[in-house]
């Protein structure tokens, strides 16, 4: 499946934007993605720390990045197609963000080219003044509110549900900033972790069953805000605490200020995450992410195992399920497949003979830890199948005498309405098969998907309860953690703004 | 003076902008610009003659340039920054840009960098669909409007007083848009030139003095909107009449639909039209150009004529006068000034011992035409009088025995609201200093200004009727066409939107 | 015909090359060009200065830009496509140049693309050391040299005939620099007007017969080369003298050293450079280039003046011939054809309707001085006649009721083979037409062309002297000033060097 | 130690290189650089093959790239910086590089700024035809040689050692291209693996000793020259062979042609290619590269473990071999460090409070692995010990208890002059210092190397015979076995060329 930890599509610049241009697509592109975020308030280099932080945060999102600053007076943005060490990493870009107050994001965009006008932070002059945030998440209203606040005479500049937040602030008739952000944010629903800014505070916010992350730190004496706790290592910084499932925390000269202002309820984080979201020297949820996997692996193991000479990783997603599987049944782990970093666009495909090139330009057989023997490749989730399908042929063309293929979650029945890229029903291959019809596709000798109540256990929980499920699971149960909104409404969707009619 | 049919600022891409990155000041640049508008309605190839026709108004905006068309499934739009030749021209970029209906704009930014926010014609999603809107003008009110808009919970993202427009039609609660439309002119006050579409119309709008101009043309039947008629002759189109002052025109499959909201008042065309900013070629307001350019320069040499050897134009924007001046006086005319159209970026100027390089990379003294001679210099106008002071230099450095500056327009003694980039009366040399000290200063044997009778005179008037003065003329006079509200207001003007303190 | 003054062809960095890649088109581009040169020695700010230099000789090449300079340690060169003012007007450009010592070159390829590996300074590693050099002219035996230098195992990394007179250098046995720069230039024959470099000494060199410009000037004491005196007028320079037809001169930290090695005959500069080539504010050979042209106007009145109302010049180059002609005619001149100065790419030409659309990027006509009159237009020379016939056309449709069409300059009949793109004969109108059929395709109601005796009147001479003729100006008469061993070589012409069979 | 299958710098394009322009520096870069070839004879899209060869061997040079193509008629050659995913994966290149027979080139350049100038493959017009040649490898009497050619007159276009080849055969006075070719590789001495190609000929050669690999494949019936077998199976080609050391292999349209123009030697290929350089899925001189590494993790278990709870590798190179020392030791595996892939340029760094941030970038500890746990982190090798300190420092911070520090290879006590970037003897840890010395220095608590005996067993020989070493492994033993005729010339060495000081 797409793993957001390849280094991969270093997107270089199409030289049609070259020069100076923007291509302007009104149409727009999705409004889905998975995405990073980082803030520090009061560090006198906050703009150099907050690349440095979303650096870490790379696998989050890799096609664009975005810094607000502000420095006493002014704002200051820059918002750039491209990975952050590519952008964000010289002096002169740096130092066009002065200030000690900092938000940044960096952003996946699932389908079409990413725009400019959607790179994130976002910024707005409200009537109190500047305001930037950036989101991580997806909200389930989000075309509903659009619509209302559109049909009120707002205007869209992005395609973003990110600005819907945007306006809600702006039309909030409140006095004090809080008590606007608190408003527009009882309007929204879906998943959120935000980090946001005016001229005198930083400000984050985690939706109310908490399902994307959110993390606080400190560097020296600063509050710092961040997806993951890797963003934090990476400049030293100390993990103080998550951010709590709906709280809103303020940081200003005065220091911080928390505030909960949605009724308590039971979290559901996404168990993605763990899946394959965040790095595996985080912790997420107070579990280390590499633990978690290694104990996916373990638990596959016990579930589903057969008599092979090696284990083999899809590499670099499968890597921790390998190791612990490996580790739990004693059978050797061996790189079998190795992978080219170096992965750039898509080249083009000399058609006559070269076949199966898509996957070759990313990994390959590495013969001699195969041939001859059976094996097991363990990969972390499973999509469309399209990728395993081309591993397995592979591993049999690289000699391997049998091929078992093993898969670190459970079966991925239902799309993800809160950030997650995935197909519809009908791209989802679990959805549409028995296990039996997937292994025939997929050309293995056996296939097995971790339990669903195998994949809590490994989190060290009993098994899961139905009535309160301790996460956000809904990909392979349906069990949805929140209104659907848009997905619910009658009236169609205006994925294209443009085409309604004119109203004369 | 600044002269608006100069090549030159090339504006080469800055390397800051190569690879894909947008610098967004959020501070902004200025709210006031001189412009060229353009759009076509039902031509196969509207995106490609807009080009052309913006090609041909390149002299009234230098900076950027923006086209927006409709297909009729979706909006497109490309924005760029540089010469239209340079940036579309090329096959690529103009099929970017399908459709039969587009608008176009041309922009100079008066100060700062301009950026790619500000760039027209702006494109909003409005509740009845999408709108673009490209704006030569300026309004007296633009800033006390936004200021109510932002307090009504409106987000600004650019800083041009245009996007007040749209958000007028965005506010609007009448049902057919041009209703919204008129109900937005209602509300603003200034001058504009208009070019605007939906998805179904074009439609055209001229402020009620007529300040700015905008004519009617037609190609194939299609109907064109432009600032001039030179863009016409580009393309072959037949001119067909002007907009009138206070019309608003719209065009649709159905034919073309004029309205004029406003109460009838004399019209106001801005005089400095004819001395400096439409090409010679162009007929504005009926009256040739170059024909007015000639007579300012016959009239200078009625007012003010010295015995000399020869008459040297300031090129190219004094060469009409000098003919004029020539023909009439019978002095000849001579190219004692050559102009280097290679003019690019600024260059760095050694310190040592090359002084007096900024008028010469454009301007260099043909010696031999000067050389012994008594000259006559004429300009078209005078502002700071700091490049007159250094052509002066040059001319008696390249041997002439006597220098007399002849300005082809009266002194200008006060600002412009209008959209025409003027220092502030205290930069205004006339302002200022008496003839006397002017004379001293730019250092010149004699100076003459063209009078303000003698100015109307030669556009074939009996001279200014202070109860009635045709033009707009205020620059010279101070006799504002309308209500300067931004500028009276007692509250202190947001030039730096972001300032504002929070309100909480 | 194509006019070196425009400011044209921007030439903006094609897409294609954005990023970094350089393509090699190993097959080249043509081996012909007019080009400038610059050189300086002793200044503190030699690249800064040089860059100036170059920018006022933009009008001799403006396709490419290259400055070398030497830092008494290192050699760096920059070397670009584009305008000077564009790429060599930064101060990081600039910055890299460091070094009392520079010389520069800007070029204009006649055909294909520019590729960089052509574009001078050349500079190569001697045994001696360092050596660069820049060239404006063109070898009559550059190929036979190349095809005798790569049979002896020389290698070419350019197409430019430039890389020949380096090889040369390189190759000889002498000992001194001096001896080796001499032998090299002996074997050479054709139009030189040469600027080079070592790590000690600036040298400049002319043909012996002077086809190719090159004067001598003076700034705080340092010596400066340059192709034309507008670029000594830009930075301030004194004009000392022009370098003689045969001499080659050192300047180094003891002074300068002059050399003469070649058997003394009369001078044969190129009628050209007056005609067309050389800015009007240039004194070449001791006479201003403007005074020539406004004398051969004169003398154009005087050959084939006809009853007429206005004299139109088709601007820029026909200017000051135009101003000669109505002087002495007492005709007004008038601007009837207005000039855009925003040349850009060529645009996408829109097909259905637009029609002599080439013309009008350039051109339109300046209808109210035109219609209805009887005009005289002028130009500087006529080649292929396509653009004289679409002017003609466009005068009339603006409402000329007669054109009549006047050259100030003889016929063309003979290409030219030292550094002038010309097409050969069967291109030439003049080659192969009639007067009376030049006439008629150009449409005019007259045609007259300068004669080639009243040319050489307008100069100050008696008429051309068959036996002495004091001009290169065999594109007039056929009589072609040097051998052209390359012409009428019976070897085949290799053209395309990579197309050779292999010896194996 | 630098690891080449690092996806790191992508080097993407400094702002300074957008636009056109080439900046020269003609002091130049190292002469040295390792690299990869590739080759293919006959095939229809053979460029496009060509590139994904290259993308396959990017581990070997990540700097630039360039491809040469034969159409038939003419050469076609396009050369890059930044990694061929992203400069040739676009159709439009391939497009441009038409033609069934094509070399390419990979390039690593240890110091300064790779320059276009140096790319390869380099191309030369000889008195025969076109000849392009890609190297890899470095000739130790490459100095010398181009000290004698320049001193007879050739020019020098780049600062490669490649560049003495090309002139080196143009130079050669036989008459077939064979025999001048083999006349260069008689004059050179060193490690080279060289692709070369004619108009008619694809051309391998390999050096007497077969210090570089280079292999033989086979696709649809063409051959493949490539220097690993990974790029044999990116493209599904068949392995058919290794180039024989000091074999030159021929291919037209004949078919293939074998030369061996050396006395017979025992072969001497280098030790590096097992121990970092090729990718671990390639089989080098018949031995699987991942089994090689396994073998010395296993043989560093055998001669130096101590107890501990887990093997940790520094990623990715150490991977391997503790995949080797983790099944022989039976100590568990474990990712103690977790690499980021999205390695760009080197970030500004925050002075005040960051530390150890360099080593970040790339690595961080994956606390939970690590915690309260004894380790051993294992490595491929040792240079200068700068990032070895870092790591175990990272590793004490993360909590480990213990710090054992192991090589995959014995200490590094010589420089290398086949191409292999490394520091002098004086920045050689291993070189400068005793055992403990460095133990001390990285903060182990233990440290050892492998052993050479342990390394040649690891290889299947009996141990090393120093009489007849089976490897190139003078990096470890100063055993080199070839003259170093560069390192032994009495001469100054002429490192920045253009100093030499002038003749006369």
């Amino acid at each position: 499946m797409k793993n957001p930890s390849d280094p991969a599509p270093h997107h270089h610049p199409d030289p049609a934007f070259a020069g100076i241009e923007l291509q302007d697509d009104l149409e727009g592109d999705t409004l889905r993605e998975e995405c990073g975020v980082f803030g520090i308030f009061g560090h006198p280099e906050a703009a150099a720390i907050t690349a440095l932080g979303l650096h870490a945060l790379q696998h989050r999102g890799q096609e664009a990045a975005g810094i607000v600053s502000f420095d006493g007076t002014r704002f200051h943005s820059e918002r750039r197609l491209g990975l952050v060490g590519d952008t964000f990493s010289r002096r002169e870009v740096i130092e066009r963000l002065p200030g000690s107050l900092a938000v940044g994001h960096v952003r996946y965009s699932t389908t079409g080219a990413t725009i400019l006008r959607n790179v994130q932070p976002l910024f707005a002059e409200l009537n109190a003044g500047g305001f930037a945030v950036g989101h991580n998440g997806n909200l389930t209203n989000g075309l509903t509110l659009r619509r209302e606040l559109v049909r009120n005479g707002a205007m869209m500049q992005s395609t973003t549900d990110t600005e819907v937040i945007l306006h809600l602030v702006a039309q909030s008739k409140r006095g004090r900033f809080i008590d606007r952000f608190i408003e527009a944010l009882r309007a929204i629903e879906g998943a959120y972790s935000l980090v946001s800014m005016t001229n005198k505070k930083l400000v984050g916010a985690r939706d109310p069953l908490g399902i994307r992350p959110l993390v606080l730190g400190e560097l020296d004496g600063c509050p710092i805000l961040a997806s993951e706790t890797c963003a934090l290592d990476m400049i030293g910084a100390k993990y103080v605490r998550d951010i709590d499932p709906g709280e809103i925390i303020v940081f200003d000269e005065h220091g911080a200020e928390s505030h909960k202002p949605f009724p308590p309820k039971p979290p559901r984080p996404c168990i993605f995450e763990y899946i394959y979201f965040s790095r595996p020297d985080s912790i997420v949820g107070g579990r280390s992410v590499y633990e978690v996997r290694k104990a996916f692996g373990a638990q596959l193991a016990r579930e589903s195992h057969v008599e092979v000479d090696v284990v083999v990783p899809v590499p670099d997603s499968g890597v921790p399920a390998a190791v612990g599987y490996s580790q739990h049944s004693g059978v050797p782990f061996e790189l079998g497949i190795i992978r080219n970093h170096y992965v750039g666009r898509t080249f083009i495909q000399p058609t006559q003979s070269v076949r199966e090139l898509g996957v070759r330009m990313k990994h390959s057989a590495n013969r001699v830890a195969i041939e001859g023997k059976r094996i097991i490749l363990i990969d972390d989730s499973l999509v469309r199948g399209t990728t395993s399908k081309k591993i397995v042929r592979m591993m049999r063309d690289a000699g391997a005498s049998e091929v078992h293929f093993r898969l670190a979650s459970p079966p991925i029945l239902y799309p993800d309405y809160y950030g997650i890229d995935l197909p519809d029903r009908g791209g989802l291959l679990a959805a549409t098969h028995s296990l039996e019809e997937m292994r025939e596709i997929i050309g293995a000798d056996s296939l097995a998907f971790l339990s669903i109540d195998g994949m809590y256990r490994a989190m060290g929980e009993p098994g899961r309860d139905p009535a309160n499920p301790k996460f956000s699971d809904h990909c392979f149960t349906g069990a949805y953690p929140t209104h659907l909104t848009d997905q619910t409404q009658t009236e169609p969707q205006p994925r294209q703004l443009s085409l309604l009619a004119e109203a004369s």
